[in-house]
C-alpha cells in the first residue's frame, strides 16, 4: 500500500504556499498560487481545492493519495472549529474556512495560526530538531511567535497564544504599533522596526556606511545594518544594540517562564545569521536565569518559506 | 471496594505540609511536620514515611488504603527522575528524593516543583476552576509561578519553567535579587519587595498613615500598604502603582504568549484581595492585547496553604 501524503497550506496576504508532504515531512512537490482577496476572500477554498486537483493530475496521482490538509492562516482563529473570526489582510470576517475547504476537497482539514504552523515545521524538520520545548520567533514585516511546550503547540484560551510580537518592550513613549498599543516588540525588532531605527539614527547626519548604502540604493535592509555593525560602523552598532537589548530581554523573560530547549529565530531579519545571534544571545544571557540560559540553544530557522507548509502537513498528520 | 487516597506532600524550609486526599480532591486529613534540615536533609524521606504510617494508624486505616504520593519540593528538580540537584533551604544536593521516598513507603512517588503543584491545586480544586490554560503567580517572600497550558503543567527543558519571579522588570539599576541578577519581578512584587518600596517611600519623611503604622508596630505589611492606598494615602498609592505597573506589565507580556483563561494570584500579598486585583488588572489591560485581556480572568487563589498538598495529590493521581 502506498504511503499517503499530507497537504500543507500556508495562506498569506499575497500568495498561498502549498505542498504535498510525506508522513516523514519530506516535500514531494511545492508550489504557490496567488491569494484571491476578491469578494472578501470567499473564493479561496475553491482555489485551494482546484490547485490540489491540478497538482495531483500533473503528478499523475489520484486525489485518493492525499490523507488530510493542514492550513496555516493569519488572523484570529478558533482552532477547534477552523473558524476565522477576522483576517484583515485576506478580507475574511466570520469565515468557516475548515468547513468550506472540507466541502470543496472531501478531505479532513485542520486549521491553525500561520506563526504556529511555522514553529511546528521548524520543530519537526527544521532547526528545532524535535525539541519538545521550543520558542520560535519570526522577525519579518511584523514579529510573530509560536510556542511548543511538552511537544504541543500552545493555542491558549482563545487562540492568541504566541503573540509575542505585541509584548510591550518600551512601556512609555514607544512607537505606535499596528495592534493599537505602543512600544511593542514588533516596533523595534521587525524588519520594518529595524529600518526605522536605522533611519532615525542617520537623521542627525552621523557618518556611517549605512548613509552611503542609503544614497546608492534608496533603502537599507536589516541584514545590511547587522553587517555594518559587525564591521565596526558605530551608527549600525547602536541600532543593533537597541534591537538586541529589547529582543534579548523579551526572550529571556519568556524563557524564564517556558524554559525552552531551542529558541529558533526566523523571518527576513534572520538572514543576518550569526551577526544577529551573537549580540542577541549576549543580551539574552544577561537577563535569563543561568540554568534557563544553559538549557536554551539559539538557532536560525532553516526551513525558510517551507516552514509553514511542513508545519501544515504536521498538523494534518495529527488528524490521522 | 474502598476508594483509594492520594498523599500530597508540600516540602518547605520550615514545615512539611501533608494530606490524605480523595480522587476528587477532597482533603480527608491534613497535618504538618517540622522540616528536619539536619544532616543535609537526608532524614526527610524517613520522616515523611513515618508521618504517613502514624496518620494512617491514627485514622484506623491500613497503609494499603494509599495509592501514590505526590511531592512538591523547592529547588532545582529533574521531574522525570524526582532527583533534586539542589535545594538550598533544605540542604539537599544531588538528592534522590523520589527513589528514597519510594523505598521508605513502598508507594509510587512523583515529584514536581512546589510552585507548580500549588498551580495544579488551584487548577483542580481552587479558583482555576478546571481551566486548561492557567497562569499562577505566588507573591510571598519571593515570587513564584506555575503555568498550566493545554491542561498540563509546564516543566520545560530542564525543570525551570514558571520561574517568572526572575523576569527582569527593571533592566538597569534594579535592586539585587537572591538569584544573582538585578531588577527581577521578585524585587518589587514580593511581600519583601513591597515592604522595601514602602520603607523607601517613607524615608523622605512624607506624611503617611504608613508612617504611623510603622511607629506603632515597627513594621508594615503589604496588605496594609494596599489598604492605605485604597483609603487615599498618597505614599501608599505611589508604592501600589509601582508594584502593579511592573507586575501588570510582566503578566501582560506572559499572557500575550500563553493566552491564559485564568490568572490566579496567591501568596501572602494576595490577602489584599480586590485592593490588589483592581489596580493590577488596570495596568494589565494597558499592556495585554485586547483579545488576550478579554480571555483572561483574574482571581485570588482560594486554597491558601492547601494548594500544595492538593496539587501534590493531583500529580500522584496522574501516576495511576
Amino acid at each position: 500500500m502506498m504511503e499517503k501524503w499530507f497537504v500543507g497550506v500556508d495562506i498569506g496576504g499575497t500568495t498561498i504556499k502549498m505542498a504535498f508532504v510525506t508522513g516523514e515531512g519530506e516535500i514531494i512537490s511545492k508550489w504557490e498560487i496567488p491569494t484571491n482577496t476578491a469578494n472578501g476572500g470567499t473564493e479561496i477554498p475553491e482555489d485551494i481545492a482546484e490547485a490540489i486537483r491540478q497538482k495531483s493530475a500533473e503528478l499523475g496521482e489520484s486525489v485518493d493519495h492525499l490523507q488530510a490538509i493542514g492550513v496555516g492562516a493569519p488572523g484570529f482563529i478558533n482552532m477547534d472549529t477552523g473558524f476565522i473570526y477576522q483576517a484583515v489582510n485576506i478580507g475574511w470576517k466570520d469565515f468557516a474556512l475548515k468547513d468550506l475547504l472540507e466541502k470543496e476537497t472531501g478531505l479532513p482539514v485542520t486549521v491553525d495560526n500561520d506563526a504556529n504552523i511555522a514553529a511546528l515545521g521548524e520543530m519537526w524538520r527544521g532547526s528545532g530538531d524535535g525539541a519538545r520545548d521550543l520558542l520560535c520567533v519570526t522577525l519579518g514585516t511584523g514579529v510573530g511567535g509560536g510556542i511548543v511546550a511538552n511537544g504541543q503547540i500552545l493555542n491558549g484560551a482563545n487562540g492568541m497564544a504566541g503573540e509575542i510580537g505585541h509584548n510591550t518592550v518600551i512601556a512609555e513613549g514607544g512607537m505606535p504599533c499596528n495592534c493599537g498599543k505602543t512600544g511593542c516588540l514588533e516596533t523595534v525588532a521587525s524588519a520594518t522596526g529595524i529600518k526605522r531605527l536605522a533611519m532615525n539614527a542617520l537623521a542627525d547626519g552621523s557618518p556611517s556606511t549605512l548613509a552611503d548604502l542609503l544614497e546608492q540604493h534608496g533603502a537599507i535592509s536589516s541584514k545590511e545594518v547587522f553587517e555594518a555593525a559587525e564591521l565596526g560602523d558605530e551608527v549600525a552598532q547602536s541600532v543593533v544594540h537597541e534591537v538586541c537589548f529589547h529582543l534579548g530581554l523579551a526572550l529571556a523573560n519568556l524563557a524564564n517562564a517556558l524554559n525552552p530547549a531551542k529558541i529558533v529565530v526566523g523571518g527576513g531579519v534572520s538572514k543576518a545569521g550569526q551577526h544577529l545571534l551573537d549580540p542577541l544571545e549576549s543580551e539574552f544571557r544577561r537577563f535569563a536565569l543561568p540554568r534557563v540560559a544553559e538549557g536554551a540553544e539559539f538557532k536560525i530557522a532553516t526551513l525558510g518559506n517551507d516552514a509553514g507548509v511542513i508545519g501544515g502537513a504536521w498538523i494534518a498528520k495529527q488528524l490521522s
